[in-house]
């Protein structure tokens, strides 16, 4: 089967890398196909931000021209997902709501470890919107943005183990999710230094992916997620977009 | 003070009676600038019109070329309020919103009347995010599409009006508020057959923005809603919504 | 239109002060007509006292001789609004969740800082009756009991600026409401000190009754707030609140 | 140990009611000691009424000249509960919550059958505050005036069980309240007619307020129910209540 | 009327301090039997064990041959108190649920000082599932196994005392429940130390268990507790336990 | 990779039929392996059969002789999954809670279709806990046994689909979760039906073992789930059942 995997920003190494761990932990037989959006924000980190990556990913999805079986939206607490699910047959999943419904199966609570803490209340939303956050204990920022995860390790390390650590001894959490796409990779190191089991979003989107579409189960259109009427869409999408 | 209203909807008959519903509410000295946005659906009916809408109308504000002391959005359950925050400075008034916090001064519940069947959730979420909907009775659809509102007067009261009664008695809402901004006009007629306040939310913003305006009050820029920060934005806008 | 503002405590100089917060707050052709209860507590801080002014508050309305448009309870987090809302035709404006509703178009979340510790939770119990909490990040007591707020501003200002200094960093309020009519004034000295906007109860009020009266919207009579039946009251109301 | 049952409503009728239903359960060694307001509605249906008793409650538990060792509020969502706990040191038992925390312990959810449309909002929100409405599966109003139940017998019967029924069916309720000191004594009848346990609130408050005495619990002073400050009081209590 | 009490423990100690516990507050004429299960562990302290108690208290009350009036199961957020109200026709308490419905009475919120940070979430979610939870203030442990209380009770006591004063203090608790049924007996000690109302589940549970017997009001059998349907059971329940 | 399926019942047929279930989308290289409980109910209908499945269920794991990668517990609305995840290393999914966090990817709400009107509370309880009901429209009781699915197909079928339309018609769900293991392989008939997603538990729960074992993943033993304490358990577990 082939998955798209969609960065929310549009800056290619953070693309390669998210396509990196999802190819990872993808099946033997599942194609990866990381895209990223034709315009937007290098990096998001907040409302206005998002709510152009949610425009993005969808243009960039519309745009890609061969089949494929499920849509993986790679961004952590942004908007979106309903729009790809009004516009797609196949399954749609987003990686806040798959490292929540993942986290919520390994231990009673959990905390997600995000960049700045401007995003904080996206998260929030999210997990809210998606009825996952009864069992959040908190969302934390370690106050790197976005670009600064790639940098220097040992100092992203430090700054999300310590708010890992936080989450677990103040917050009550028995699972950290790590809140930003970007992190990939780091779950290793954090589990080692907190002692719980630390999930990545990305890699649990694909898993969770892979199980719908193994299932034969995708999107209901009774409602909520329909298709869009039929009606005139003025000046959309753009020509780049295409 | 300058209040630009402004439609989520592209088609400008729309915007012209959304216009007038907030002119006619407006103080003497207040001045109503309706605006279409350059791109998107010609009514907004889901999740991904919705999207479309809410960077369409921050681009419309955007693009206006004037000063201004506060924005309305006029669209009933539609993404975006939060990204308008944090580009401007001024305060923003979303209508669904204003009708809600206005009917909760009315009653001890309210119900929002809207179009469709599919754009409940979207109100229904839209409120929750708000902290709006403790008092929320319910959410009830007229099966009228958004451009059906104009067509014949007789069929669209009818059809409101039924949901109306049903709420008051079936789940007992004290109040009504008109869950589309092309419902403007109606509510007089509401209010002779179900007997209770039946709250427009266009008029109801008007009224919000130029108190917030006068008691001196704007966005809080501290955190959720803080400006942008500064980076590089790929192929945004359009051309022709600058 | 004439508007009353009804103080809770029977204190006139508290009376005079909210008067003054009102009429500033006044739109032209707005008459404030401030008003003292004629029994009750010198300063309202506990259920008692405050179930005492939610009937001292309605006589006093009562009692008044001439027509008006609208009613403000000019008290924090204190009972009886819904009373006034049977007994009358025209708008009633709670402070407490006109500050609240007016916050919540400012910032994802805000904090009330009040008078003592033991009136947070009238405080809390009101806004979750009104539907009110679900955005409220905390309510935080300044230690300083209400008939001291006059007495020395600087340590008035001092102990609200402390508090709300801690509603932004600790609690993550994006706005700070200030939790009792006495404050009134002090609102610049704690934006300044904050960085965030501050909501004035009484001014907000002022606004919102302003707004009803101006929406030809008054209470439901539908059922919560349905006048009450005609019935044998026995020694009410005493003779000297007539 | 003697126990105040004080009515809500000025109708000694109901006050006899009222005392025999909770003499009828008391101890041997408890002496009940039914009380009527000095001032208030006949029948308490509304909120102006149930703040009017809410002080009048209070005023007539003042005036007693006895020692008591606990009081009970005999009225159904009434207003006052708080101040009454303020005031005294023994500990005071609102038969609204005695009611629902005696159904809790006989099902999962329970409904309250009440007496008018209008009074069911005061019934949920006083569960709501009290936190005992999470397992409430409705409220649910009769039609009956409360001085209409000691007319016809057989009419509030079956008015009554009409819907004691429709929760059991409708709302899945599995223990039904009978949501009205008036309504003492039709337990057995609404047994019969439903075959679920039913709880009448003022026996079930004898049963909890002679238990606290007998453990030696009292209204926790250190905060919400503090007595209250030392200051002047204007005009109150009027002389009649004294 | 007879009460039986059974420990959720195998330690004999236990089921006597428990009995000795219950029969000091049972009212003259009520006979306390405690029972000790004949399997499971011999302190209860996370869901494995609780459960095996879960199965063993049940199995204790169906071995105890003369009839009783009621059950009081005495282990604090422990599981089973469902199965056994569709075993009996008897009145079932938990002492969790007493504990907390009592504390309700006292206070405005209630925190639980238990043993082990293991056992929080299970005193958590059996108050939620119980729909006592929305006035708890908090659920903290001691640190002090089960088995450890009875041994040194200065040490005990501290440990308890500490958790209450930070759950009076921090957490806004006016009542404290005392978290473990070997805990009876140390209530006067916590009160001299926090001022506040401190409830010993026994006890309560005592009070509740006599209360409803005296009410004559059981377990409703309309669906949640209907006694098991007759079917095959296999291999149960274990020779010993019966 | 080797998952046991363990069937809370012990009818045998059951747990063939779950067996294949299982096995049927099972990734090639998973060995299910479907266990009987040595005691127990032959169907699982109720509270008391629940508790006894829950301990059953954990002595049938742990009597299995030979190492295993994760288990699942098939039964809806059961108790003891938290038992479980204390006693093992290994993932454990609960088939209730794999189809609502399954359904969740598939639609805004969905609805649970179960067997016996008394289950509903359980399976409503068991999803509460587990944080996932906030977009559950409904439970429905089909009010079929669980011994009569395998009876009359087309029956099964017709109760079924009943309350399946009922719940995306009424209720809004807009995906149905088939809400007993017993229900394997009806999933194509009610799709057909209903037009919604339909989600088997087993088949859900399959996916989700897998993916956590793909991952590396289990559950947390910093404090819930920990292994539980050295101490003596008495006369467990029964000799039959090592």
């Amino acid at each position: 089967m082939r998955i798209l995997v969609v960065n929310v920003n549009t800056t290619p190494s953070i693309t390669d890398a998210i396509g990196a761990q999802a190819a990872a932990v993808a099946s033997p037989g599942t194609e990866i196909v990381p895209l990223t959006p034709a315009f937007g924000a290098e990096s998001v980190e907040g409302n206005y931000e998002s709510y152009l990556a949610a425009l993005a990913v969808m243009e960039a999805v519309r745009a890609y021209p061969e089949p494929f079986d499920a849509v993986i939206q790679a961004g952590y607490g942004e908007h979106g997902r309903e729009g790809l699910q009004e516009l797609l047959d196949v399954p749609v999943v987003d990686i806040t709501e798959a490292a929540a419904s993942t986290a919520m199966y390994l231990g009673r609570s959990y905390s997600v470890v995000t960049t700045l803490d401007r995003t904080v209340p996206l998260i929030e939303e999210r997990l809210h919107v998606a009825g996952l956050s009864a069992r959040c204990a908190s969302v934390r920022a370690s106050g790197l943005p976005v670009l600064a995860l790639e940098e220097d390790e040992e100092t992203t390390v430090e700054a999300i183990v310590e708010q890992a650590v936080r989450a677990v001894e103040d917050d009550r959490a028995e699972v950290i999710c790590l809140g930003c796409g970007g992190m990939a990779g780091l779950a290793e190191r954090v589990v080692e230094r907190t002692g719980v089991p630390v999930v990545d979003g990305v890699g649990a989107a694909v898993t969770i992916a892979e199980s719908l579409v193994r299932l034969g189960l995708s999107t209901s259109k009774v409602r909520t997620y329909a298709p869009p009427r039929p009606k005139a869409i003025l000046n959309w999408p753009p020509e780049y977009a295409v």
